[in-house]
């Protein structure tokens, strides 16, 4: 063996190389090793390092080869532990081996985010000493953990059937068979022409008509008095017992509470203080629809069963995260459904009955590409029939690759939830039932002492 | 080399690290190792331990860094024996390594359950030494094993070809140009009016009036009997041939045809013992109506096919395994559903024409998001357009993503059970062909007694 | 070290297990080792076998754990030769680390599947030394290999643009901008009554009425004459050149040409010999529409493109190994198509103007499931809405299953098909541009004998 | 040990296998091992390599087993490297284990092909060191860089909000309720009759009467002449800072904007200058209708924020990258519809109202494949149903392929970005933050010169 042949020791392997090679990366703990060193043995001749022998073929063929690739089946933790130890730059990783890296980051990151999004809230917080923060506690308990006591699962059983019934009622109460008649068309008419007030309902629209000379039966007025005076108090209750009126805001359900209670009670105000005045006040009319219309928000209180429904958190987590491929999906879709718009319109202009203006153009091409085709509206001419292949094709095309990653994305997040779930379950299980060593084995107890006398 | 340094030799090859490391974890059988053990060698100062060398790397590791990672490429199980040995606590594997073991856990998980739904019957509880058990155990393999006899695998066709029928004669009952005249309406009416009977048929239904002036042939009715005979003497059997009625119960196949077998009799017998009340009496007629459409449940006869056909039993699995996600899917899918019929009712109130009501509303966002677009209903004016292009956009994300799970579920489990088939034709092939080792090496097939003498 | 250990050399590297531990399998090479083998030195106390140390690590866990547990990242290959030469019968490997071998047997059988697809047809028997045979060999080139000279590809232009044509004529024939009146509807009847013949045309049919009075321009007739010459001769040429008439009924293609060959030369006859009888007689005019649409299939003809276009082959190939998945879509599509027919039916039994019979009901439930949605029938009832609506959701989910394995499959085979070429493209580039090891290095060409001389 | 052994020390681990095997293939480097070689020593009677003794195994196993299984867990890169230093030629790598390395192959190629893609501009190109070439750089930096400064951030926004209004503006136009009146139809038609112009406008199309009768609003003429001032002058500069022509014409959205820069002063030539002829010419119509038509391109400027934005243009990539299976979908889908077309035309011959020609049949089919669905033509016949249901079918499962592909392009090119993005990250980030090893550690800085005295 020649004198440029250098021995290094680690955990027990002997590995040979070349000074010349290690020297090649003077900055690193390898390229600047000195007989000097401690972990220098003069006996064996050797450098000796308590480090794992398998990782560091790998650390000595980044000598060899000048660039550094690392082995797919290792952990990216080792990785990064171990080219601290040797002092290599993490940036010598070649790009191809960047992956080992990389993808450990991003589970970890991914892993934390679940961990704090499915983390049982801190309840230091609520759980103040003093006897209002304690019944502040309870009641927080009893209204969003059903898991806490019996009464909290009744309570969570009532309130979700709470939100179905009030989410079916503003439904029924539209349908002709449950309203009840309380005048006709001529009677109303009459009435505003005795009064000299102006009527602005079209009396050709069965909608408007029914509105006006009908009402909802009394049981479903005080069902939906009860429901709104129920989410009042809850409302208010939450209000209450959120000690930090920071993290209240916060969450979005509770804005949206509080945005529900204030439209529920304007409605309640308007259908019962001016409800005279709706027939002849055009405004008002339009506003209560507005108010009805903002208050099917009331449907995302189904959400509150989020909390306890993993799945369903985690496909709001997936739409989260794929919120630039959803702009990506609409810029795109606009885009094409606006040339399609363009296209359908010009080809057809000589169709006296299809496309009337380029609007309706727009309206067929989305209707077309998201496959849904409800026939309204559609190209007549031989032209016009070719834009709507390609537009039908050019559909399918756009759609399909943001949904396939959005997709993804929901399925790797299920599995990364799987997997901690699996986790946090070892953890909570496993931790008593292994057995101390000393109890198992006939080793002595007393070993560490001993062993340092009688060792050598 | 200095004391603290200890010698391990794992398997042949020999390890050195530092005492003070090991001690780290008193409690494994590492940090606890004393000179007194059996496993000490004081000519070579080292303990000998006869482990996998390469799987001790990964457990020094654990000793120099105090977190557990364990390489990918190795079976979970072998960890699992390695860490038990070493009498380290699982809990101690790092959360990104976890994976090794949880995927090895459901891949043991999904294989067993594969195995207990593909086993073949347990045939021993059939095969009772006496002659009614024989013959039960015969009828058994006839009825449910095509493959166990040629007559069985006739039968198989037999019946499966009467389930075909089955299924397609109720429906050609209903074609107009089978079925028989045998009155007009005139004569219908004029009969009821002169025998004081009220009749309760729409006459501008041209439904009701077939059903009331025509009959079904006599081939057809032949047919029906012939078949209704056929599936009662093959669930009485089944019912005779089960030992044990609890397993009869288990199985939903055996409930639905107890229920075919009693609707089947009740429809025969309201047709041809009340065919006059019929027309007069509402209920009856009602009633009849509902049965035969409970009886459409026939067609899950099909399914007793599946017992030979794996695929179609995955399939039915892979739904029973992703109900979470399917009711995910129904909830979202149904409360955007209602929201959206909220939103196009109130934006669509002042057009004349189009949805009505609230539930016509619901009806048109379902058949929007799914991407059916019938055309019945539509949005005519532009802002109800707005809240169709949002509607349609919104159902492919929403039905995107559980389906893909599903469909992820249905791929994974078809691999699952290709691997489960391999291993089982595996099994069942090369257990006779390895040749015994000494009939193919010069070996002395005493070796082991001769071995022990002549060693050392 | 006591008795019991035994030591064994691995390539250079030693292992030391117990002798006990070998001896549980006596049928294998390590449980039947004795010191009387070759293999045995006395020097060094151990056996020497010249194999991997790597993967002998796995092979003493066997003996150790009593389960063979394969890594992951070896090559099935490898562990099939090793377990032959320890003689541990395969039966012997872990469920769930069989899957190594298991994927490895499948990648060779889809790699040599492709393989055979895609080999380039063994020209020998077209070959043959006499002049026939070359003219044959010659033809055969010309025909079906493009690459083969520029007359070939010239000619596979034309063959294809020439199958474009002759399937847009039979489009265009029926175009009333393109067909010459010969007639009109009263000089037909009218000649029809004077010559006491029989009209079987129904005049409110404007297509039976525009093929009875108008006839195809000549210069179609013409070009549609050159094209059943071209495919005639094409045809025979082929049939003559192909030497084994067994090989030549094996692929689909030619036989679909004879069919195409066949029936073409009767709708000619028909047409032109018996133009006058086409309007008397029904039955012949059915059967030439019945004729025409079967030359329909002259559109596969593009697919001979297919041989020089690797992606379609592969989806073919997709689609066929998906057999079992599409029957089992068609299946439960048909399963749960007629159920809903029948539900439909009866829910809507008392609606007058929806699903007349329940044949109707199944072509509803068909459009409905494949989300296509004509609008054409769809329930009016509110129960038949929800029938609706569970079809719908219903469709989405049993197509989505089997499409993705069958998308699985195709996107599988692709990436085989990928490595397969860049294999195959490796192959043919590197044999010859990698020097001779005594070309480029200083080692003397002779060493093999002088080695052995000089060696210890 | 006999003498066909032969010892190999590589890296410090020792190799023992046959000499014979070795010579094998003579031809590698092993192969034609000498002892006069540099690499034997004569000590240790072994020869010597500087290599990692963890690849060498399967080198080794190589001359043992005849082929070249190469582990999956090690880069493609280190594989092609040391089969070079050994001498062993790539092609006799087993197929089954080829993928690592081509798997590696196209890792680098997507890799240097997103880089190039996303690398920024070369500024030198346009840096020129005189005042023109700076005043130039500016220009583009300020025109194409948002990045680059405060005012190309606004600009991008004003330009980006420009490109919506110019894409909005031409649709706006086109609504009635926009469009100021001139004249009516009356007044239109005599005054041509009293001018004895032949007016070409079908008086039964409300579009074209509209285009006749009215004319743009004054507001909506002066923003369109600001617009397309805006993008003529952005259009000049971009021609007159681009030094190089060539690099010009290469990117298509600036041939895009001379293009549209053209058509849209024709436009404008035409609108105000024959203003009065359109009514007459209808040539001159058509062709302004034309050049409106393609002035739809105006949209593709959105995709000038690709450049900033990604995921977009990595969907470009995709598509291109696909274009042979999207190329494949359509032939494939237009083989199928055509067949459809033709299937349906006869078998619906003898219904009077559906499919008056076979052309509309292709309508029909691309509509019912794509599961669009109108509902303008369906079948109505048993026969046309059955067509119906196979066609819908069909289009399911030829559509569902060539989508999963591209899908799974786009899926993997993101994932490829990502990796490639975090690689960047963190080649910004880190090249400062490793302390050089010397500044950290107690080793003696000149330890190169000293190590190399004191050695040995």
């Amino acid at each position: 063996m020649d004198d440029d042949t250098i021995c290094i020791n680690v955990g027990g392997t002997i590995f040979t190389t070349k000074l010349s090679t290690l020297q090649k990366y003077p900055d690193t703990l390898l390229g600047s090793l000195s007989i000097k060193l401690d972990c220098y043995s003069k006996e064996d001749k050797s450098f000796y390092f308590d480090r794992n022998p398998e990782l560091f073929n790998t650390i000595l063929d980044y000598y060899r080869n000048g660039v550094l690739h690392l082995p797919h089946h290792l952990c990216g933790w080792l990785w990064k532990t171990e080219l601290e130890f040797w002092k290599i730059p993490l940036t010598d990783i070649s790009e191809c081996c960047h992956k080992t890296l990389s993808s450990h980051n991003k589970r970890v990151d991914v892993s934390n985010m679940l961990k704090s999004v499915f983390s049982p809230l801190n309840q230091s917080e609520y759980a103040s000493p003093s006897g209002i923060g304690k019944l502040r506690h309870r009641l927080w308990l009893f209204l969003d953990e059903p898991a806490s006591s019996t009464w909290a699962k009744v309570f969570s059983f009532i309130y979700l059937s709470i939100v179905l019934l009030s989410s079916s009622l503003p439904c029924l109460i539209t349908h002709p068979g449950i309203r009840i008649q309380t005048s006709n068309a001529t009677t109303i008419f009459a009435l505003a022409a005795h009064n000299n007030v102006h009527m602005w309902i079209n009396k050709d629209n069965p909608k408007e008509m029914q509105l006006a000379t009908t009402k909802e039966p009394d049981w479903l007025y005080y069902w939906s008095l009860v429901i709104s005076i129920f989410f009042s108090v809850e409302t208010i209750l939450r209000l209450v017992i959120c000690s930090t009126k920071n993290k209240f805001v916060k969450e979005w359900l509770n804005i949206l509470d509080i945005i529900l209670f204030v439209i529920m009670w304007i409605c309640y105000g308007i259908k019962h203080g001016y409800e005279k005045k709706l027939l002849s006040n055009k405004h008002l009319a339009y506003f209560l629809c507005f108010c009805e219309a903002v208050s099917v928000l009331r449907l995302f209180r189904f959400f509150r069963l989020a909390k306890q429904y993993s799945s369903l958190r985690i496909l709001f987590i997936a739409v989260q995260s794929s919120a630039r491929e959803l702009l990506l999906l609409l810029i795109t879709f606009f885009v094409f459904g606006w040339m399609f718009a363009n296209l359908i319109y010009y080809t057809e202009i000589l169709e006296s009955e299809s496309f009337p203006n380029m609007l309706v153009g727009f309206w067929w091409s989305v209707v077309t590409m998201t496959t849904v085709g409800y026939g309204d509206v559609y190209p007549i001419g031989p032209l016009g029939r070719v834009v709507g292949v390609l537009c039908s094709l050019c559909g399918l095309l756009v759609l399909a690759m943001p949904i396939a990653i959005i997709a993804g994305n929901f399925d790797s997040l299920c599995r990364h939830n799987e997997e901690r779930e699996a986790y946090a379950e070892l953890q909570s299980k496993q931790t008593s039932n292994i057995p101390k060593a000393w109890e198992t084995s006939k080793i002595d107890p007393n070993y560490p002492s001993k062993l340092l006398k009688n060792h050598t």
